[in-house]
């Protein structure tokens, strides 16, 4: 499954990185303004020599031409939207660098690792324009009006990145989190992005209001399984496919799903939140953690979870175009959201 | 006049204040994150409790509505840009204060100082999306293919005021720059603004694309000259009315008109650069800057750069409407901004 997936991100990826390096090549030279979004995007070095570094799986992307495909044959003239889709994401992941402190992304410093947070807040507002500009170009393949709601869907999506973000930032400083309000969080800050891919990935193809509605669902609730699934690896992946440390959301002392069950349902629930009260955890602390969400039966929980809301997105899509090559796609990448190991 | 353009701001701000307002009470409560939004705009304290602190002059909005009003008579359907553009305006001041370390912005602490830098530039973000979706909502005024284009016209701003915010962190860290660069640089980062306020005011309340292009010509015309008066007054302004101390500019090494223009003419640019290159100034490298740039024409040359691009501006309007009492205000408000002495 995963190689199969691994070559359909490839074959789509290619358009949308076209067109996103056409976008961004029509604004006029700035300094190096440009040179900096190229850098988070793998385009060039910190010395700005181009170079072919990684610039992520596009996932959103690609749901969003398969949508587009499965429904009107052509995934084409969802391009400006597949491009704006991954931008928008790219400006997220620049804020949110410097927002967490993070200083590696896709293996190499983050943006304001190199050049300052400044410059880096900067750019990644630059991208967060150029994505809006990218559906804006939408412009010679929609009518004005479904222009006008596709630009709703995507800044409603926008608003709820920085909703769920918010939540996200505020969450670590707080002592109980409920299974809802993380619900809440991860629908901003992860399947929202998922839901607005897929969804207008079918506007752009049918005015079907139904149908652009099953798209919409089915992005969203694999979005929440995907992040739930996400959860799961931080704490039981292997680190010899995740390239994370074993336990590693424990070690951060993540307010993940897992853990967050475990806080309300455990017997330890109190030595739990004791311990995450700790600036920092000892090992022995970590694999009391680990015990502790083991015995609380916090991974089938989450997984019955992830599978729940696996069920809910795929049932959304079925009967839907049947025998369609991009539709198969499509189920394909929901899958392997799911049930990938890294 | 000053009495007569804070009378029109007054008169015109309440009605976007409202509108603004709406716009942000029409999103669900997500913790903090809406009430700091407020705090930044005035409308509560940093516990969270109801203020009235002031929100900017909204010279911005109120230019939107009266191009809007001069040219169809009614400001109304404006309201929904002039948000927005005020929105947005709110949004770079955020972003710019964690940008220049600025600990003070309306008297009051910044955003990022009460709260950190992270929620600020998420809040920041947030408040840039509003600002999209206040545009949007023009949808129930003008027909979808005007407020496509409106869109294309505010979010082509908003990618130049990044790149004005770029090259004015960019030329602190450079030793030379040319007026030439300079233009540019403030093009992106106060006069685009404006000229979009005019522009998207005009576009509202007409399709006769050359009534539109004088419109934004004076906007940006007279941001120019806005820009440049501020210049002025960051060195030869008198601190009781400008609040500021004397030789603010100065003071913190600004790159201004006044210095980029001793730097090239100056028979003295040699010391002149050399102070520049200073850590910090003393009160007689202070004195002798002052000194250097007076001998060297600076105030005149200032001064005639920022009556030739008022001179410019208001010549665009000349014939436009006479007798029409919202013209009268427009004009008032242009000739306030070159004029001021605060």
């Amino acid at each position: 499954m995963v190689d199969q997936v691994t070559s359909i991100l490839k074959e789509y990826s290619v358009h949308t990185d076209n067109k996103m390096n056409e976008i961004v090549e029509s604004r006029k030279r700035v300094g190096h303004l440009y040179d900096m979004m190229k850098y988070h995007l793998g385009w060039m070095d910190e010395n700005f020599n181009l170079s072919r570094a990684s610039g992520g799986k596009q996932l959103r992307s690609t749901m969003c031409l398969l949508s587009c495909e499965a429904i009107s044959g052509d995934f084409n003239k969802a391009l400006p939207a597949a491009a704006g889709l991954e931008l928008i994401h790219n400006f997220s992941l620049i804020h949110d660098d410097i927002e967490d402190g993070d200083e590696k992304r896709r293996h190499r410093d983050t943006l304001w690792k190199v050049w300052g947070v400044p410059q880096a807040i900067n750019t990644g507002d630059a991208m967060d324009v150029i994505a809006n500009i990218a559906i804006l170009s939408l412009e010679d393949t929609v009518k004005p009006k479904v222009l006008v709601s596709i630009m709703k869907v995507f800044n409603d999506m926008v608003i709820r990145l920085c909703e769920g973000q918010y939540l996200d930032m505020d969450f670590q400083t707080r002592e109980e989190v409920t299974v809802d309000e993380y619900i809440e969080m991860i629908s901003g800050k992860t399947a929202a992005l998922i839901e607005a891919s897929t969804g207008i990935g079918a506007m752009i193809a049918t005015e079907d209001a139904d149908i652009i509605d099953r798209f919409k669902t089915f992005g969203f609730k694999i979005g929440i399984a995907f992040q739930i699934q996400d959860d799961i690896l931080g704490i039981w992946g292997d680190p010899a496919t995740t390239g994370k440390s074993a336990k590693n959301d424990i070690r951060n002392k993540k307010k993940s799903l897992p853990v967050l069950y475990a806080m309300q349902t455990s017997a330890e629930k109190e030595e739990l939140k004791n311990l995450y009260r700790k600036e920092t955890l000892t090992e022995d602390d970590i694999s009391r953690i680990y015990d502790i969400l083991t015995a609380a039966g916090s991974l089938e929980y989450t997984q019955s979870m992830a599978n729940r809301y696996k069920d809910e997105a795929m049932s959304r899509l079925e009967g839907l175009y049947p025998g369609s090559e991009p539709m198969k796609k499509l189920h394909e990448i929901g899958k392997f959201l799911v049930e990938r190991d890294y």
